[in-house]
């Protein structure tokens, strides 16, 4: 995620991070040669000037406008349902937190309880990024467990197993109201769902025909384009087909890379420092001192 | 599904697979003809001169791109709900699964719950997919209750009838809290509710209605576009009309296939994947190995 | 309901049923005769040549075509909030009926309960469409109670409130656990709720000064139009102007029809045919055999 | 709200109630005034010819329709939710009646409870409006309540912890058994939750900038018009404009009246009707005959 | 937040709080400036003649319109998000107040617990805006408390957790059912839930590239533009590019401002305001006077 103030209006016309200019530079690079020999050529092609104006152009640059502004909108809402999913995490590890610390009866030892929680946040964290199983598990879960973790395929469900059979001993030995324990399941409930829905974020992407009718039709479009336009506007063929291209490229690439929100593109989510932040809260609920949050490496990127 | 990594800009641009081509190829030859025909007779029927130009076809063709983008909004919400709702299936299986494992007295025989909870998600799989009512079912149901479901209408909603009697059982005999049975309940409700979200969306298409004049508007603006066009940019009328119709047919296809996101069509949703999944979710709650996961076939399509 | 697999596309140019063309016929000929007379008066109105270019059309139609957007959109989002509530009664009803069979204690007899979840439907059923009180409730509810609905204003609610008496009863007599009440009372909650949300759709319509403006706007558009058309497209005028129309009339008019998704118009919801579904759903759980599903008439339409 | 059947769609086009026109009339012959004069000078200004054409008034009105329709969809949103929560309301009401009647241990007097549950209708529309604080609260609260709540800020809300009390009281004598009491806490909850619904939304009115931005563009847009107009088009020029600003301005009218739905505006919601409804629902729960449900008035308005 | 009635439409066009004016006047000269520029140049640029017409305009001026749109959309989804959070914690505050007065054991002294809550709604609005930790806290929070909450990162957080352990007191000494403490903890969950939601949309902007995407493209256009129009509408080119840049450069300004709804722009939220209603409405239900409202300052603004 890229995380940084609001720079001054003038400065934001020439930032380079963030602009995916490197991501799309080939293609623009592309349409602008392309632009270029419209326009060195006259509009012909093998001396047939092809006959192409403006206004057909007009109309299909909107209509892919308005396709392409429905592609933005499922990507975002996928991007943002993944953010608020795992903003439910944090909400519910901190409930669940509470509840170890003032629904079980005093004397408990609840803190690997709850330690336990902010290790399947860093389970399901590595799940979704293909990380190492037992990346930033050390001292959070006990070691056989962990141990039971590796050859798992779905080592973050494990764990919630594993914390619902500490509620069972505790409710075993009376320490655990079955009506707090019932409120507490809920919690559980919770932290699975948000999982479910990362996993479904994950696995189901939009549908991949969608993509190809829309790269499709933006590609044809734009080399298309220079032939409409250079009869009228001449020498600033390519820099309004540089303009346009790069309007639809920058925003298909930008579409590409928060369609799915758990890897580690620069606008991706920085769950590092999700899982980072509900450690330490949990910490905190525990009377600890949190490490400090982590700060955005140099290009104002937070993992 | 489409399961694939997404190719170099340049090689998705020639992609067959995913393209819809094939669906469409019989209506863009068709409408091919009609603008080479239109060319050819440089715009006339019957040697008379349809009068027409482009004016009238940038509007209407905007008013059809917004109601198609509305179509594949609502198409394609219709792809995601269904994507929800199995998702939620498998959320509560877990849930189930685990509450099962450590609600229920210790020492209480379990599995054919929890095996009975897959089967749940093979036969609501099986419902909605027309298929044969004991497919997948084997092994993971008691036989007489298999026996049972084979004349039934919904075999799924009487397999959580079943489930509902296990847990009764269990309360029977006093090894399941009444306010923990009242927790699993509640999962077995949002397994119903999964399935009966399932139902509604198989059982009601969009308005059959909205279908049809969305179909006939965009065909007839395929048919006399030509005419409009002929007049300005001659011989690459052909070439415009296609990409137009293109776009559109190509856009009208998809919306048709993920309306209705149960069937077997390259982009429908990989429900026998997500059985498979559900089961191996369980099996490795059980402490059993689950089998390895589906694989997509040679077409990149995971079923 | 019109439900009919999807014909081949040629076909679908053609039909008739689903068409709405019999609702519009009269405006569509209305606007025909207009341009018509139009053409045949070369743009001139009582010798005065009326000075109007297709440019303004331009503007004009597509602003309406995004205010169209929209109220389509709205009223879809009616029609499927309105599926989506009966879907839960669905739901809800085969819940209440697993919770009878299962909760309370083995040896009760709940088929009048669970018949008059499914007399709760029929009766809500026929408030919202104003049938008689009584319409298909024979044989689901004891004939007292029967009688004493026949007064009421809101027979629904008081078949849910006679639910509820029936679960004190079983409660009074220690035949239910008060959590396990509990749990079926939010199955009654639900129920309620979706009495409540069908209620609100029927009695709240779209503001009406919204779909006056509209409809306004599009009549006056239409004919308009002709005047700006003529000069550029002559003999053309007449066609054009009803395909523009027929897309604005036709979506009104399917606006209209599915703004109050409970009537029995074709493309209305088809709450017979999902009232019948309930009560099946609820026979085979009692393990009697269900009626066959209702079929569609000749013209594809389930009432 | 405006209840009245479809009229005639001819009929339509000439209503005068509901369609606004004597909120923007003002307006309307401000712009048509503009036009003539523009018109009268031949589209000079002090001798000076404006030069202005059709084209940059076709991109700003596109742009204009977008962000009109996103103001108007968030009007109907803010319109449709406290709809929603006013049904919510309905809902609830008759949740808390049932369980009041079943719930609560035979023979206890729930009449005054069930009552006071309308009380908290009315006294909340009588906020939401700013009606005096007593109305419509005779014969439905004790006098000593009722009195209690004329200086409170919020009598809503304090009805509801009367309500509360009373759940309180019957239990303290175990005439409710706790989970119950549990239930109908929750629908108290929903209550509240509407409640908070409701004052969020007259309290949050949509940005103040936005408004501002939309309606300054939107005069500027009209009185400039007339420029670009009136060399294509001459004498028709007023015509246009008038059209184009009555749809501009209806639906910025419409939008105003609807973005606070609780006031005393044609269209606005029927909060009277509702509260009455709410009304009549208990009574008939409680065996009473309800009052008659109140009729829309001569305008078709239902207050 | 600016609260005012709604003015005259004709003062409407005139009022400068709330335009937004002073934050785009630097952006606003500069374009305004190069259009001049232009057009005392006849569209030249050293002596080159810059070939542009206003047809591509169009087309871009539109797309940008739909993706603006879009960011419009997404901006104020996370506004009025935000304000349904802080609605819910209103909502909560209540329904916990509710529940301490009248499901703990009478005679217990509650006033504390109910102080606490309205002291997690200021420290939660002094982490969103910054502010410092103890800023309106005094006399709600005991002292050593308050102590305690000095170096904590999340103070709304361990106020939580206070509540929470008032609430096992109760029920540890028997003054309060299990089961009403389930119901009390469902409520403290939803508080967390609100908090979290506050914590990811402070944490979690919109994606930075989309800014820059926007930004950078709504520039260059208006730059272009007065190349576009300059030889078709001559002088008039430096007002149409003001008015066209005005729309643009407003939108995002707003955007910007409720993109992050939680900090002191006027037209941000009122959280202060909200924060003293709900202390008020406690007070209230604790039998208290409250505070009088604040008011909006002489710019209307309530923060």
């Amino acid at each position: 995620m890229i995380v940084r103030p609001r720079p001054h209006w003038l400065y934001l016309l020439f930032v380079r991070r963030g602009s995916l200019v490197h991501l799309i530079l080939q293609q623009q690079l592309f349409v602008f040669a392309v632009a270029c020999a419209v326009v060195a050529a006259h509009g012909q092609l093998f001396h047939w000037k092809v006959p192409l104006n403006a206004s057909p152009f007009s109309l299909i640059g909107i209509a892919l406008a308005i396709f392409f502004g429905f592609r933005i909108n499922a990507s975002y809402d996928r991007y943002w349902e993944a953010r608020k999913l795992w903003g439910s995490i944090l909400v519910d590890s901190r409930n669940l937190a509470r509840k170890a610390s003032t629904c079980v009866a005093p004397g408990s030892n609840v803190r690997p309880f709850i330690l336990g929680i902010a290790a399947f946040a860093a389970a399901l964290r590595n799940q979704l990024r293909g990380d190492p199983a037992q990346r930033g598990l050390e001292g959070l879960l006990p070691d056989e467990v962990t141990a039971r973790l590796a050859p798992a395929r779905n080592p973050a469900n494990l764990i919630l197993l594993w914390l619902a059979q500490g509620l069972r001993e505790k409710r075993a030995v009376g320490r655990l109201d079955p009506i707090l324990a019932h409120s507490m399941e809920q919690n559980l409930d919770e932290l699975s769902l948000a999982m479910g829905g990362c996993e479904r974020i994950l696995n189901t992407p939009l549908p991949f025909t969608y993509s190809v009718i829309l790269h499709r039709s933006s590609y044809l479009y734009c080399v298309l384009l220079p032939f409409g336009l250079v009869d009228a506007i001449g020498l600033m063929t390519p820099l309004i087909v540089c303009f346009v291209s790069y309007t639809f490229f920058a925003l298909e690439a930008l579409s590409d890379e928060i369609e799915d929100p758990f890897g580690r593109a620069p606008n991706d989510l920085a769950l590092d420092a999700i899982v980072a932040g509900i450690e330490a809260s949990l910490r905190e609920m525990l009377g600890e001192t949190p490490a400090p949050p982590p700060r955005p490496d140099e290009n104002y990127v937070l993992s």
